[in-house]
């Protein structure tokens, strides 16, 4: 059918094509449908969205990518049919009755994810098949290798690449930007990437961001590398395994982690760049992403994974009791991570950050089996960690500066002599983004106090920190509803 | 965070905000995501969509739902944040899990299915959900009443309203247009809305459509009905359980349907017309959309349905071989009907649309039991239900004319003696959509003989038609791949 075309004058990441209502009935075709939009010899597939009272009946709406690749002008006849669905459908509808795939479906599901062929509501269809019916090792080996394969990959030379990895849910928790220039100053390259929060108070991005740029391209992060052997960076622009970027965006609207695709995000994004030693830090435990009974099931599965692939894989497992550290909120974070790089930091963190890079170190050999803590620690002590750690961030075009905290505070004190003894991480995480964290750099919560400690009565059990007095009031409030700390 | 609005000139029958790629990026909204919009006082949700190289960094791009809403106008600033998700989300993932859900649950999910608060992939997760882990009685009962309560309903006062019901699949079968005229004659009250073609050649929509228009609102049907006795309109813009069109778009990507949402969506859009009669055509078979094993469990289903909701619900099932009536495609279906209605019509089709027919007429004690065959074909004989048919059309603002098939067309003839031994439905379905039905109101495929049927060398066993050379030589293309009958 014909149709007169309008240029949009935007660009939608995807070719869109938007339809009159009543041709959209006429045609029964619905918003998220694709066409295939024809002018001479070229064609592309478009996503339909429906329009009501702005374009006639014989005219199609089309965003920049459409009437750039067909060279349109305002007002060009093209012509336009209903596209045949991509035969990854049919994986999926096999995925969805429990029916195992094969490399060649899992590849075409993955491939169509990376290039848009797949709507939204196909993907939560492949998800729900996996979250339903799981996937043997096998599947899982097909998963990671087609997410590497569809994505970009950084290529370097030195092979003592490792990397650490932490399975998230615990507030604070912020060990990265410590265990990175420990084992960097050992020698080891570290080029890590991390993501913003998607549930949780900060992720360890949003919390590098208060002090450089995070923001860098493939090219510019090998430099930064070359000059320092360490990067942290957020992952989300650098194109590595964008798959599972896309999946991840549809499980987190249910908030759903199915096995299979934690294992495979995890080990896509780790051999995108080329990590030959990787330790996953799995803390579990009732308020933790991971409960208890699944924590020893996923340390087999690393280990299975490791050996596939030719990587030498570990897991730290602990059982999460509260936050790590006390600022929760990335200029929080950030804080307790300058203090424990400058030997005066809040000892749980700086324990933590230890035992990881230790382990590290043991595991490339840098430290004798048993003796990783000592060595760690010995760098930290010395101020070469500091020196990294800044030479990263001037390096990520930043530099190390005072950090303040949100302007509005409200103190939460003990009514009389007690004791901590429950702090619940998920409570936490929705006051500290109620707060405004992470878009609120200074927005948080700081803890005084651990679980279990003694406090004292008109002392602080903690302070909640925002950026405007509005948002500070909302956390005020749902903090009487969520009461995340209890005492006594 | 404050932005400055831009006005879209567009509506997208919801409100959809559009913003730059990187302050997407910084905030971790992705397409999809839903923000709260805030001016003043007033404040609404709008879906994501994200634009590159349009916006500024501090501009969000809206949609007329969103700026007509807040009264904005151009540059304004508005406040925006990611809003919460629906609590239906959460009974999703209960049913996701195979928890079963309660009334309150389905109604939730179904209210915000409606408003668009829930999108494209949360609707899948659902119909997963339903896909495998199904559902109980109660809970269809629940859905049932959630999905006629969310939408409009047709208030008659005749109590003798009754409806027939066809699970599709088989092409031709075009009983409806000749099964309403009979009852309508016989006093009954038909309020028939019907759908368009979405996997098949044509729905009965598309062939009333040759014909008349089929596009009227609630108050045009009842008027229809007043002077009538019947309709046979489209029900897509109706407004009758819109929750069930909705979830019908999503299934149809993977072409599910599960059981229970086919029986809600069946009990929904008739309770919503107030039909108290209502037979259920289910042809059954491996070419029909119900296989043999599931026919006989959907009969008891919808008895147990009916009771609930005090209808009196029969089902006429019978084993589908191939086509019924010789034409596919909307004007070659109507030609048919105008043939029954003519006493000179395919025998299948006649034969068929009495037994229907016959058996509401006993159902509604039009006719004595055992006895409803015969009321039904004296009507068809005497001429009264042509008149009926005629009086309509009328109504509907259309007249019984002359109707041509496609220009252009191509037989497939006999090489030599033989027998129609086999037609496969879903490959003659195909055909016809390649051939340019449903759109192309005179394309599509008669065929000249039934299973069974001997046929001479060069004879006829069907003929394709098309309004276009290009679109014909496609369908003769795919006739040779395809061969969907089978001779000798």
């Amino acid at each position: 059918m014909e149709l007169k075309i309008r240029l949009l004058k935007w660009g939608a990441g995807k070719p869109i094509a938007l339809l009159n209502n009543e041709l959209a009935d006429r045609l029964n075709i619905h918003v998220r449908d694709r066409v295939i939009i024809k002018r001479k010899e070229k064609n592309i597939i478009a996503v339909v969205d429906i329009s009501h009272g702005f374009l006639k009946k014989d005219e199609i709406g089309a965003t920049k990518e459409v009437w750039e690749h067909l060279k349109c002008k305002a007002g060009d006849l093209v012509d336009i049919m209903i596209a045949p669905k991509p035969e990854s459908v049919l994986a999926i509808s096999k995925k969805l009755r429990c029916e195992p795939l094969d490399n060649k479906e899992i590849y075409g599901i993955i491939k169509d994810i990376v290039s848009n062929a797949l709507t939204e509501a196909e993907i939560a269809f492949f998800v729900s098949g996996v979250y339903k019916c799981g996937m043997s090792i096998d599947e899982i080996v097909y998963m990671i290798k087609a997410l590497v394969e569809t994505g970009e990959t950084l290529e370097l030379k030195n092979s003592m690449v490792a990397d650490k990895h932490g399975i998230g849910g615990i507030p604070g928790n912020r060990t990265t930007p410590i265990v990175i220039p420990i084992c960097a100053s050992a020698g080891l390259i570290m080029p890590k990437t991390s993501s913003r929060a998607i549930t949780s108070a900060a992720g360890t991005a949003d919390v590098i961001e208060t002090i450089c740029r995070i923001d860098f391209n493939i090219e510019e992060i090998k430099r930064i590398i070359d000059k320092t052997n360490a990067c942290m960076v957020w992952g989300g622009a650098l194109g590595l395994a964008p798959g599972d970027d896309r999946i991840i965006q549809i499980e987190r609207l249910l908030n759903l982690d199915p096995e299979p695709q934690l294992l495979a995000s995890i080990m896509s994004k780790k051999i995108s760049v080329g990590s030959r030693y990787v330790l996953i830090d799995i803390p579990y435990g009732p308020t933790a992403k991971v409960p208890e009974n699944r924590a020893f099931g996923l340390r087999e599965k690393f280990k299975i994974l490791g050996k596939r692939f030719g990587m030498i894989i570990e897991t730290f497992l602990s059982k999460a009791t509260g936050p790590i550290g006390n600022g929760i909120g990335p200029i929080l974070e950030m804080r307790d991570v300058l203090s424990v790089l400058d030997n005066n930091g809040p000892e749980d963190l700086e324990d933590k950050s230890l035992k990881l890079a230790g382990k590290l170190l043991e595991m490339t050999k840098k430290a004798k089996k048993g003796n990783g803590i000592e060595v760690a620690r010995s760098i930290l002590r010395s101020g070469q960690a500091y020196d990294k750690f800044e030479e990263i961030i001037n390096a990520q075009k930043g530099r190390i500066k005072k950090l303040h905290e949100g302007r509005f505070s409200y103190d939460v004190m003990a009514q009389k002599d007690c004791k901590l003894v429950e702090i619940d991480n998920k409570k936490l995480n929705t006051l500290a983004r109620i707060a405004g964290s992470p878009i609120d750099k200074g927005a948080g919560i700081y803890l005084w106090k651990n679980k279990g400690d003694k406090i004292r009565k008109d002392a602080s059990i903690l302070t909640l920190y925002s950026e405007s007095r509005h948002k500070l009031n909302d956390a005020i409030r749902f903090l009487k509803i969520l009461n995340p700390t209890k005492v006594c």
